[in-house]
């Protein structure tokens, strides 16, 4: 069998993941949080589960959930979302990235991504038969030079991917960036897919943005976002896609043949928390930006240098002074030696680099915080 | 935005199911069974819930899960899986098939399907570049034609679909079958995706039958399965493929960046399940046979008659003692008029058929099935 994928190999979230459960290390490598959910959302779900609510979703979603997203949208970004025609439930936002690239993408297309990237972006439009183009943000701030994004569009570009806040870098797109996202998609007739699966997770007094808030950008947008990461239960695999009506017609002609529809009684679980308790959802930035504060304040004075972070729930590291390995085989190290898993910044991206930094994730509990510090600490 | 899909409109389950709500009918039409799932299940759920076992499940599933399904997979058919290497854990069969079709199907590529067809088959073979196939089965009892499949293979073929139990007619495949398409498969190098969801549920002394208890089938097919078919708990989507290991790991590939992994706390349930109540499985065929016996039956002197069920829980009848109308126009009619929803046979056939045929679904507590019985029972 002649692979579709040659590239790809498991993936690094994977592997940190296993080589950390290996060697007992402190796993803020894969991201996902460490602390229980909240109890009155798995109680919701388990009430769920005994009620009965066992079969078939709605192929789009059920609709007290579909509805529930319209009035957070509307709540958050004052921005009107139809329940019934523009917003589809999947399974995690990774299916969600999936289908909307199927939906775009052909053979031949161009798709504009940043890297640093998240890692399903570039194989998922190469299944669709596309091609990426890369553009590499740089350290420490890892801006997007717009100017410098025209000059890469070409006759084939078709779509832009954008992420904001950021994975890995936690950097946030301001007012100008998603002015001039907008401007570049409306005038070359591109589509955009804004992977927000951290818009909640913006700190310092940012406020949520979203494509869907610059209407010449939301009207040509697929627009992504996350249950897991929001109500801290990623294994829950519950994500929502919002588009416009004809373009989420299209997303949900290829999601009816991918999943169909996504476990049932989380669905009813979360719409019941966002209808009862939606502090939960606007409350997260405060209660993110607490751990990343504690994080950074742990590991001040350590031979690490910490880089911005403006959202999500990472810190991206420079280990510079304390190794000359490259960013992978320090992980290693990391994970074995010292026991604390990380993940190298250098495979999100397809160029090869002479990196020195590594991502850490803060969604933890103070106590697996404040452990992994004091390992950190004594690198020198 | 150009449709990628040009000729796929809303499901015939979705369309039925809703038609069938709007109008209060019984729900004879889409797969779901309308009674409880075992208890012992929904506490284990329950459990692994509260236990926190909430975050990402690994991307081939919880090896508690994979070890059961090897253990179950040696039980019934005599064959032994590796768990480690050739069972993935998917977000329902419907992902499964999804990604095995883009594991295996390239530009060009011609693929066999058996009309009457489950509904995704076509749809995920033109995603990925391919081109259908359909060889047509016909009523009453739908068999292979094994010499006229052979004529329809090209130099272009890669891959035959098959599906036994065999969803909407109830056919199932004969050791011959088996044997007919293995060699088939191996005398043309071709591919094979056996979806074989409803594989507990073969009736009459039959003892269940996998494509993975042919050798020379089993190296190059895709096998997959269904625990919401098997748990009654459809809406908990979960499913699984098992392959030999090559091209398992093509396939995990491609599930990586599809949906990543799957709703972790069911998993850790059904693993439980499967280890302490094996007899729910293997219970599963006398379990059903008494549904279709009493629902046959229940229909036995009505004017609509009956079509040989071997397995599946489906019922095939022909109508046309009762009605003119096509079938897609006499199941709108029985749901709005006589109270009772089905689904139209001609719906999965690519080629216009004059069908005077409809689905039930019997997966349904006594009392509906009475119910249902008593308004067909009125037909004439
Ligand atoms: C699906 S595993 C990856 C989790 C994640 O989003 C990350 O660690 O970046
Ligand atoms: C995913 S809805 C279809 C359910 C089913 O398998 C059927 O009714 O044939």
């Amino acid at each position: 069998l002649k692979s579709k994928l040659p590239a790809v190999g498991t993936t690094i979230f994977t592997r940190m993941s296993q080589l950390a459960q290996q060697h007992g290390a402190l796993n803020l490598s894969q991201g996902f949080p460490d602390f229980p959910a909240e109890p009155r959302l798995l109680d919701a779900l388990n009430r769920q589960v005994l009620a009965g609510r066992n079969q078939y979703a709605p192929m789009p979603g059920v609709p007290e959930l579909r509805q529930q997203i319209s009035r957070l949208i509307e709540r958050v970004y004052g921005v009107q979302v139809c329940a019934d025609s523009e917003v589809t439930i999947t399974s995690g936002a990774t299916e969600a990235l999936f289908v909307a690239i199927q939906a775009l993408v052909r053979t031949g297309d161009e798709v504009i991504v940043f890297d640093p990237a998240y890692d399903s972006y570039q194989p998922a439009v190469e299944l669709a038969g596309g091609k990426t183009v890369h553009i590499q943000l740089c350290a420490p701030d890892y801006r997007v030079d717009w100017a410098a994004v025209e000059r890469r569009i070409s006759d084939r570009t078709r779509l832009i991917i954008v992420n904001s806040p950021h994975n890995p870098t936690g950097m946030v797109f301001t007012d100008l960036d998603w002015q001039a996202l907008a401007d570049l998609v409306q005038r070359h007739g591109l589509f955009c897919i804004s992977d927000e699966v951290y818009e909640h997770m913006v700190f310092d007094d940012r406020k949520p943005q979203s494509a869907r808030q610059y209407p010449a950008l939301a009207e040509r947008s697929f627009i992504v976002s996350s249950f897991g990461k929001t109500f801290h239960v990623t294994g829950w695999k519950l994500g929502y896609c919002t588009a416009p009506k004809l373009l989420s017609a299209e997303f949900r002609k290829i999601h009816q043949y991918v999943t169909f529809s996504s476990f049932t009684p989380a669905q009813y679980a979360i719409a019941e928390l966002l209808d009862t308790a939606p502090q939960l959802v606007t409350g997260l930035a405060a209660f993110y930006q607490q751990k990343r504060d504690l994080f950074q304040q742990l590991l001040s004075g350590s031979a690490l240098r910490l880089l911005p972070c403006q959202g999500t729930y990472f810190q991206l590291v420079d280990f510079s002074a304390v190794s000359t390995l490259d960013d992978v085989r320090f992980c290693d190290w990391l994970t074995t030696e010292v026991g604390v898993a990380a993940i190298p910044l250098s495979v999100f991206s397809r160029q090869e680099q002479d990196s020195r930094i590594i991502r850490f994730c803060f969604a933890k509990q103070q106590h697996t915080l404040e452990q992994a510090a004091a390992r950190l600490q004594a690198l020198s």
